[in-house]
């Protein structure tokens, strides 16, 4: 194990109709809140009035920031700090997934920050952090919970993510009732990048992670389980249940407590979603059983263990490098049979920009621990991909 | 699952000597520290000057605590909240295990509050709590991040729990290097403090808690294997990291939500452990499986599978109540095999108080959640022990 240092101050309130407590939750941060949200399909649900009228009865004036975009886009980050500088906002309140929050994040520590935002996302530390908060509506990101936002420069298409425990939202409401109306095809891409946050902790090289193996193999397990369940029957409200729970720990990081992880598949991800604009969720999907398959025999024993802990291949007669192939095979199939993408050309992507987005991901170095990816091995992993 | 409200603010700080950096923690609440331990080991060790050394760098001055016992005492809390308030004292910092932990909490609670502390231990809401932290070198009770306090009161020998969110400690610093020296018999009493926590959240009778399960499961496994290694070899400093580790993650509630657990058998041995003085582990190494036998048929299915994820039980041919049954006796041989008791007897214990002990524990109501127990139960439960 190596050393670490933790703490997640943010409060999960979980369960049923807990987004009509959301006004308390701001209560002790702010009298103004700018809420954060995408369509106007919260509007049609009835959640949208839920919140204003739960911020109302506390006195908690509100504004609003519409329109993001799944890989939110910067532009909209500067929009909203304008408008939190302009009117003297004092919270930011994500409705959503990982994108309102994400943008939430990123206004958060904009609007005390004396430059330009994007400079954050390319190195700047962040020192200052305005509070946020969000109610739930889509299990994937894990961005309620978590230190981290992603966000896309239009110019150049560049997607970078920024982390900063500063950036861990106030509370996160979660009521997975909110999640029944998602249809499958998002559920899987959800789960997509649910199991890749937990898939990104578990490969690592540190050895002596017996405590956080287990949490993450049965967190991987709970998950694949539970989605089966839920594309059986999209109204199993328990199952639903566990894959927002399940969401948020993947990524909470009380799993990545003494271990190094490995970013780079997320990385690689980000210039396919950042240029071609496909959902995160079925670039992971693709992404990262290439990834897997080009790292796997630096470090067998992982894989081992991955294969036989997660997926229950049995070891009898066959070769450590087997049992490992088998388990990527898995995993596969797995992504297959909810409905995802394994490869490049499922989603009409070819290798012509693969040059381009190698040497986007590699601008700033190497990427990834577990392997140290050069340019030309980013290019293999997209190949893999294909 | 059940709804749920989870926070957990407590710093983790761990590795290597990171007790030298526990004046840079307090730092940021106080410019005076009471230092509350037990015995004079912690000066022979030269922990006590490593920490007084690193607070004084940070010009926080210092009074001294000293002399908190196994089971800790009222009498040394009143000492405590007399000095913090005479001496104007504005963080209270924790070196050792539970019971030092447990006493500086007490006291957190008791300075701010207008009466008896003792009042708050009766049912008396805690409103408001002084800062504390600690450095932990017995990982056991789980309080370096937990909600709770555990105090004795002398008069009449009361064993009391207490419990808030207010009163987690601000920080815990957890170096394994610390625990090298614990012996095996304090090691084994430690473990059984450590699975007593999680097979109390385990035994629920709410249904569909399936992420939570898996990460008890797990965790339990986890100190189980690692228990078998520190005992084979103390001074194996991985094992000893990862019941660090487990330790805290057992008791700091991360696996707690959404659950209903069951705390009578650890009610229970409070009146074992106030009484004749016991260490608390050793209580519950013989109580937790005279109360499993006892409620076992309530729920076999929790029993079911507690006896196949922990401990490999096969379910070929078996019954449910056999393979109930070999679980709890499995638990049993483990506990005997790392050396602690697992009856009365062993620890010189006979029937003469058991309906004094029933009474007191059940003075407030019936005790338990798994199965509602009354005073004629707890009198059975410790039959069951003898």
């Amino acid at each position: 194990m190596q050393d670490f240092t933790f703490q997640n101050e943010t409060k999960l309130v979980f369960g049923k109709d807990k987004e009509k407590e959301v006004g308390r939750e701001v209560a002790p941060f702010s009298k103004s809140a700018l809420l954060v949200y995408g369509s106007d399909r919260i509007k049609r649900t009835g959640l949208y009035d839920t919140v204003v009228q739960s911020l109302e009865k506390e006195n908690i004036s509100h504004m609003d920031l519409s329109g993001v975009q799944p890989n939110p886009r910067l532009s909209l980050v500067y929009e909203g700090i304008d408008r939190v500088r302009e009117n003297d906002i004092g919270f930011i309140l994500a409705i959503g997934g990982g994108s309102p929050i994400d943008t939430a994040k990123a206004i958060a520590v904009g609007v005390p920050y004396d430059g330009d935002v994007w400079e954050l996302f390319e190195g700047e530390p962040v020192k200052e952090a305005m509070p946020t908060g969000c109610v739930l509506t889509y299990p994937a990101a894990g961005s309620e919970a978590s230190v981290g936002s992603v966000i896309t420069r239009e110019e150049g298409w560049y997607k970078r993510p920024l982390g900063d425990v500063l950036m861990r939202p106030r509370f996160a409401i979660l009521n997975p009732e909110l999640t029944l109306s998602v249809p499958k095809d998002l559920t899987a891409i959800g789960v997509a990048d649910i199991m890749s946050h937990l898939m990104e902790r578990y490969f690592t090289r540190v050895r002596n992670t017996d405590l956080t193996d287990e949490l993450i193999e049965g967190t991987l397990r709970t998950v694949i389980r539970n989605t089966d369940k839920v594309m059986a029957d999209p109204e199993d409200i328990d199952a639903r249940a566990e894959i927002m729970l399940a969401s948020t720990y993947a990524h909470n990081d009380f799993f990545t407590v003494g271990r190094l992880g490995d970013w780079a598949s997320h990385n690689i991800e980000h210039e396919l979603s950042g240029i071609y604009d496909i959902p995160h969720g079925a670039g992971l999907s693709i992404v990262m059983p290439a990834w897997l398959s080009y790292v796997y025999k630096e470090d067998l024993f992982r894989f081992v263990d991955f294969a036989r802990e997660v997926f229950g291949v049995e070891s009898n007669s066959k070769s450590d490098d087997e049992i490992a192939r088998q388990g990527i095979k898995k995993l596969k199939a797995f992504y297959n049979e909810i409905g995802l993408p394994t490869r490049l050309e499922q989603v009409d992507i070819d290798s012509s920009r693969f040059e381009e987005m190698a040497i986007k991901c590699t601008e700033s170095g190497p990427q990834g621990n577990f392997k140290k990816l050069q340019k030309e091995d980013v290019v293999e992993i997209l190949k893999l991909a294909l």
